[in-house]
């Protein structure tokens, strides 16, 4: 690339920490997915695969921008443990509500992430890393819509 | 066409204004997909999703068919709604079991309206339009079984 | 076949109830397909629609193998419901979650059936008809997973 | 529905027969399919297998068609056995000359109750049953000539 | 079938000359297809293919119609030439616009035919073949309104 | 979302009359691919229905994008005349030229005011909502190209 | 083209009566698939339908070729009769035997026709239609092998 | 793999003659399916087409399947020969019949030692070759009864 | 390959000039896609990137050709213009008609070109090579047909 | 389930340290997929591509096995790490030679385990797991076979 | 056919043994795939996989070429190594370079069997059979330039 | 467009150049592709054969964006060597190493000069233009990426 060392410097260490995000959040989401029980069982768990597809699918585009830019990326759990500011999830027992609480949290944080990212990549002149970020941050922001309004609680919906 | 001219008014007559009624219970319908929230968001949105798409791919058969007997069929959104006989809804809120309700009290309405116009094809030889109402009639029956049953409460229904 | 005739016989004797039951699990699934209503309405008949495909898709392989192997498999529902071990279901209404109750009832049997015979098939060295048990039991207890998380009560499943 | 309790109940009367003539028909052909055997075996045996799924995919839509109408349909085959007009087959042994004849005066009958049927939902003003029938009534017409032709005897086709 | 022989006799006798002229239609279009010529070719080449491919289709589904209902169908192009009622066309040239003028008239005589036909079909109580010629009339409705709407000459669509 | 509520209240300001003009647009070019006519009717009708279909597609994707945001979008046609800029088009019989003239005018203004709320996104940091309409500016870009071309006057051309 | 007018014109008189005689295999083939009858009803009726779709398929290339030399090809069935070497077949009853006779007889002939047509394509240098011909002529003789080995009366063939 | 070499040696002395004895099959197979003749041609050679596909699908994964426990598999046709159990057809003429009787104890011999096989493969722990056999037994289990029916004579059989 | 170097060498002659005529031709197809105007806009657009595609089509197949053979091709656009025949156009503003007269002119060229080098594929024995070009020159006629056509002015096509 | 509790507790313990170790070697062939270098860099890079999707395949199913018996799966990648036998590559710059070493110790580790998770299902007659441990087990040996045999230096293999 | 005899007799004397070569040649290609080792494992595997594809789709076309004109073709491996006139490969271990060796002398010697075997159709008008072997020929050519230049060492390629 | 005269001609200015480099490097990748050879033969050929596609895909929309624009885009080959900035490729013989070289300059050549273009559009407003150049910067990154890692010489790479 004719990008300078520091800019992709710079870059790298704004990406990784998303990758590894992006783990995180990939199997909290797939982890809910196994073990969500209740009324709604099959509609939540097909929500939760779809949404875990999606994550999962951004992992490898993210991962290869970095490599195209000659800056490596994470090469194992531990690596990514170290990089993510993401809390896994242990709970033996949650209901959907909950899932969904600690879901919506964990998204916001990455989508703030991802556009303090595109500043470092509109800043550096990286132009096809921001572009690609500009379509995670529009699929994140649609899964949050989802989970946000299947938590909201008024009329009738309570039930 | 062989038909004649009065026939062709009279179809017209009975058929444009099921056009545009098509077009409000359409965009309703869309807005519902668009606004519905709680905990059976995904499902509904799918629903009223599935709903639109197929109340959508009657409209332009049903406009092409006047157009096949040189009449002509809406041409905005104005004359629309002057020939529309149901009303929009501008509600800020509403809850699933609204939506549903007045989408059922909508498509009852249209489904008579496309039985009084099978009349009026039938009574002028008109073989092609009745038999595109037939296919329209069930679909809308079909939506209507599954808006009914859903608002439907008894025992365990209830939540 | 190679297999000797008591052998086969002895197959046959353990596969045809199977046969025998599918039908009726299959019938009983769709039924509560059909007639299912209330606020999830949707989302179960379509689960139910997808539980009765999968049913159904194993009636001809089991009913097949049983001809590979120069046995006669089921003729008529009168033998049908001669030889099935499920009660079938008349009920004018029954709730989602009874419906479920009883077919996770249901299916638990079959799986046992599915396991019985597969004893009698390894031990008659019928390698094929063994290897298709081992996948029906697997998609048996996918459906017993999916219908039992659904009946669970706990936290905010309740409603 | 828009459609009177009386005419809803007419309907149902005049369908719900059909429906367990057809789950009749069904099996019957694909016991046929099963049991073939000789030297059109491989010919006989998809042509009834086309036969099944073609009886078969007609099923569904005419049970559906009742639950749109509000009307319930078969819940079990001890329901569909009371129900049904044609007698199951459960002879060891058929030629295929035996069995297409079998299925020829079958599926006349078959025809002869959709027709009368078709005459009640034009009487009660249902006219999407009524355009469902046309189609099956084709199908089956499309069945009697391959089974009819299959069974005549003239020229060179006596071997 | 369970119709009369007189019947099918009627049905025959209306229905095979609609085949033949389909038939005629079908070579006058591909011929006006292949002979076309001027400043709209390719638009013109591929409106009369795709008519020609339509006309094509109705062809088979007639003539088996007949055939289920037992009556024989056309043989031979002599025997078309026999029953069709459109004459050929043998000119060495014609303009587009004179080719449209023959194909709407011949269109719209092949229409009335299929009009009269249902008549037949009705009065006999044929339903399935009066159920197909519906569709066909739509079509060839279709097709005149885009030979119609070529030909109008207003405006600056003189040119 | 993590942007603010003013910020997202200005987008919905600068979106919601672009999803509203966008519905006029797309009816108005469907009115005219129903209403064409002239020697170029297959040509002139295929090319507003590929526009009209591309102008639908753009609808959901721009709702959305705000329901994304957490605001609402258009529930009505009384609303979306509201908020339209456009004039709909009801005159009873208009040129090719003069269709052309009037989409060329209305697509240059969409233009203009998806690039006005490009910048409303930019400056509100809403990458995902700029980023589509960079999207729909080229293909808006690319209509005005083929209905300005196909209106060009030079050479032979005039004819 | 580059050909000489007399060239074209000593190609288009080889190959119009090929397509001629290629229409009349078709509707001969057909008629057969319509009007077969007996034990190998449904075989043979594909086999015919198979290889009327393989007829079919080789006129339009056939007489896009004249076109693109500059030759005008067949206007109309009379044209087409008065063109082939074929005749058609008008006889109320034929078995299979003596079907497949007829078109063995009518298949060499037409081959026979392509492989004269092909020598004149050769010798005046028309390298594209000598290449689509051998294409034909592997089809044809692909049909003949068929239609051979079926009439082939040898050991326990002979029923 | 962690088998030992001894396993590895043992299992590929079983499958090499099994991969031996399919080669010989699908080129037997072949070989009718080139040169059958009769009444039944279209619907035999057709037969023979499928059988001869799916003999020949399954020679590549046993071959891969020694190849992934280390040993070598077969090289050449001399080899094949050498390995082979089965006899070659080098018959001028044979009638379906004969063919078909020929094919029911070749296949039989093959089931026998696929089942052979199967026990060392057990008898060694090499799970996936025993379940790889599982199917292949399954599928020639089929081919046998296709074979074994078409060959049955009884009732109208007879011819 | 086992033809001579001489052979070779003499084909590599008459096939190289073919491949830079066809870079040439397609620029020139492309360059006139993208640069028409007036009112058949859509419809020569069209036409023109279909016969660019088709002619961009068959530089690979050429190419190898001579690769297969030993022989290399074309490596740059500067010998490109050193071997091709056919002129390049920079004119600012053609009419439809010019780019037609231009592109017929140019295609004759090239297919005469073909027709040369069939001659010296023959003569030396290259019986693919042959093939190949017995395949474009059918290509080249048919977009040489259709752009004469268009250009054909008479009766009503003047306008 | 019908197995006991403490069935489902071994195979638990049997299987989720193979979902984990299937996660880490997941993780491992993605990573040298995306830092992989070198002249078979391409080949290389696709070869560990397609074996990560391989393995990643398998993890679903596998977790989704447990859930059917009722047991949970893993939640974390901090349990995946507590639970998984095998270690991560964390080093700056392997070469090919040393990453396919790596994988092939790690895999034939990973082979071992599931032979004896594979008898713990046969001893507690979960045929289900069992047959799914054979069909990953084939696929790692794949997987092995194309490690080893590139990682084979003999002959020109050497470079 | 309308061949005579003698033509057919000298034609499947020239075809025949290259069917046997061309199976000869699909075995030694499949067997180098399985046997192949060393770091351009996988590339060299998917090469000679594809080449033995395209070698064995060659096989049955060229088989049925020889029954469409009525000979015989071969029945047994035992048949196809007295007629096959290439040797078959034993060796134990090959280096890729040997084995393209050996593939690229076998596969000339197939080229110039076939273009002898396109002068023996030419000379007995058998167009068909000539145009098969031309594209064979096509391919055996491409076969050999992969496989040639992949054994050239030159500059950097020496490793 | 709404843009001015000027803000378009700047964008021209930059495009143009970029859309003949893009030809330029089309062709050398094509070039390479075609005269490639060595071990890694096939390989090789895939990834420039890949590279040229992707290469290719790129100037029918940048070409296109100009017009959209209302500016002319290239014209001939003369024209595009006059407004390329990279050189060709002339030489008889390069190894792999100096193609992936050449193309490594030439690529980051072209990332650089669609940087600035970048800036020009986004200067000038022309938001599609500029999104369109990002999509690109990304697949030349793509493509720099695979040609750098191939040429890298590091450890057992070095062969």
């Amino acid at each position: 690339t004719d990008l300078s060392d520091s800019a992709v410097g710079a870059i790298a260490k704004a990406i990784n920490p998303i990758v590894a995000d992006t783990f995180v959040l990939y199997l909290k989401t797939k982890n809910f997915h196994w073990h969500i029980s209740g009324k709604h069982f099959r509609d939540y768990h097909l929500l939760l695969d779809e949404q875990a597809d999606a994550i999962f699918a951004s992992i490898d585009p993210l991962a290869e921008r970095l490599r195209k830019l000659g800056a490596p990326t994470v090469h194992s759990f531990a690596e990514i443990l170290k990089l993510a500011t993401l809390d896994e999830s242990e709970a033996e027992f949650l209901t959907p509500k909950e899932m969904f609480e600690e879901l919506i949290a964990d998204t916001k944080s990455v989508v703030q992430a991802m556009r303090k990212a595109h500043e470092v990549c509109d800043d550096k002149n990286d132009l096809a890393t921001a572009s690609l970020l500009e379509n995670y941050i529009d699929e994140a922001e649609k899964r949050l819509w989802f989970l946000f309004e299947t938590n909201q609680m008024r009329g009738d919906n309570r039930s």
